[in-house]
């Protein structure tokens, strides 16, 4: 069986094997090499290769969904940062940056496009079945993206409406991911629902531990600079739970630090991040992290299968003692 | 068998009772009901089912895959809008000036892949040659859009480069739409390649033509003021053809009456079309319309069919003879 970091070599392989050199307008194919090649953790085809691992020997099948789970996610990427006007990803310029918004708008649909394409390369009896849950969670990506676009203009959101959202943005792919490779991999509806279980609570885990690493990370080990949810003005979970948590005049101090545009960036984060460590939000999230973590062990654990779980397992405990 | 009216009333029936109304978040969903319900001829979704009942009695298996064709192409439409930053689409505003750029982003984005789920919901057995030929020339229309928003900032575009743009942007998707009809009639190859080679050459017919009424229409028919396409100095099948004619001082004239920014609308359009009328434009590009639809009239003589193909032949002269 190939370890996560076997599987992912072998994505990065197919991933660099791609060529749209002799593709043309070239302004078009550009792009998608480009943003295709900023690398990345590589999770979601991963999940799609381990997961059909455990039910077959031969991954092959497996290999062409996995590379349109992270083709679509790319697309997404591509479109979520011309809407939230990002600069950077992955450290580099944005394609909209790079090029334009139309050039990223368009090489963006394409992606999407050739993202089926990958897809249906696989055996012709399994391709409904593939088409079947991928439409569905592609649709659940665009609205989870919607609701976090209707968030920033709203002033209250809810723990709950919160959580529908990182439902619907991340987890549901993470888990969609897993059950593509069950399906390449022959699985029953059982052991199909059991992966998707697993994936769908370890994203809602990956998603929130994100929240937590941008407030509460080390610079050296993130990557990037701390507190940019909070100069963003995003309702994390973090956000959202110490709103909850606070008294009368936290709230107060929190809402007013969120919405002043004249603070220096510094100790607009500082005095957050006080309000943040009084309320003990960073060991609240990190349980609720846990939970997630341990419920998706539970659904892992309940799958009866004789190839060996530990990779996923593994994989699982990384995600949520990650610091990057 | 249905005339083209028939089957364009169930096209349209189809899309009124469309319900998207219990979808959220509502903001994704509005904007999709919003540009299907705007009309226009349905001619894509109505060659499809046209195509289909030639080789069976019931046209059913087509409908979803009809839909998914018109669906796609609508959502071309909100993209291309954006990217073009066009205020109207069939006398309405268009959808990012109704609301806004990302959200004509994301509801295009999802209507691409609803799309690819409406193509699905027909037999099993005949989706994975459905859905190659869908990607094939969803990828051919992007990579159509790419050119034509090359030309908008090159001085030198030929005929054939144009040619080939509209192959892309526009004849493929006419030929595809016949195709899939075709495919879900359970037609040979050999038939089915007919019938895309009919679609392909009345689609450049209806490019052409479509740019013959943007300088020659009557605004009474066509619904829309004339010159457009002049004062967006747009690179047309017209202008190139006039540019290929033309003495040197005629050219220089052309040139430097779409390179001006500082002039007057009407006047602009009578002296261009005054270069166009000089060269008898008109009439030569109408010899091209004629040329491309009696090419088109050859492939659909030579399918050999028990049905009457009357119905499609009549729509094929009315598009070529088409005011609007």
């Amino acid at each position: 069986m190939l370890s996560f970091q076997e599987c992912k070599n072998k994505i990065d392989d197919e991933i660099t094997n791609f060529s749209f050199v002799n593709h043309r307008p070239i302004e078009l194919y550009e792009p998608i090499s480009y943003i295709l090649s900023l690398g990345g953790k590589r999770i979601r085809p991963v999940l799609t290769l381990m997961s059909c691992q455990l039910f077959t020997e031969s991954i092959d099948e497996a290999i062409n969904p996995a590379l349109a789970v992270e083709i679509f996610h790319n697309f997404t990427l591509l479109h979520d940062d011309i809407m939230d006007k990002a600069p950077l990803r992955r450290n580099h310029p944005t394609v909209h940056r790079k090029w334009n918004d139309n050039i990223a708008i368009l090489s963006g649909d394409t992606m999407n496009i050739i993202a089926y394409q990958y897809l249906c390369l696989t055996s012709n009896e399994i391709i409904p079945e593939l088409l079947n849950v991928f439409s569905k969670v592609a649709i659940e990506i665009c609205e989870g993206q919607q609701l976090d676009m209707n968030f920033e203009s709203r002033t209250e959101v809810t723990i709950p409406e919160y959580l529908e959202m990182i439902r619907l943005k991340t987890a549901v792919l993470l888990a969609t991911s897993l059950k593509i490779g069950a399906i390449c991999g022959r699985a029953t509806e059982n052991e199909k629902q059991k992966l998707y279980d697993f994936g769908f609570n370890l994203g809602l885990a990956f998603q929130i531990q994100d929240d937590l690493l941008d407030a509460f990370g080390k610079e050296e080990d993130f990557g990037k600079s701390i507190g940019g949810d909070i100069l963003a003005c995003k309702k994390t979970f973090i956000y959202l739970k110490a709103l909850e948590l606070s008294s009368t005049n936290q709230k107060k101090a929190l809402e007013s630090l969120y919405t002043n545009p004249n603070m220096d960036d510094k100790s607009k984060i500082e005095q957050v991040l006080n309000i943040f460590n009084d309320l003990k939000i960073e060991a609240m999230a990190a349980k609720t992290v846990s939970e997630y973590t341990e419920t998706a062990m539970k659904a892992l654990a309940s799958l009866n299968v004789s190839k060996s779980k530990d990779e996923l397992e593994k994989l699982a405990y990384q995600i949520m003692s990650r610091k990057a």
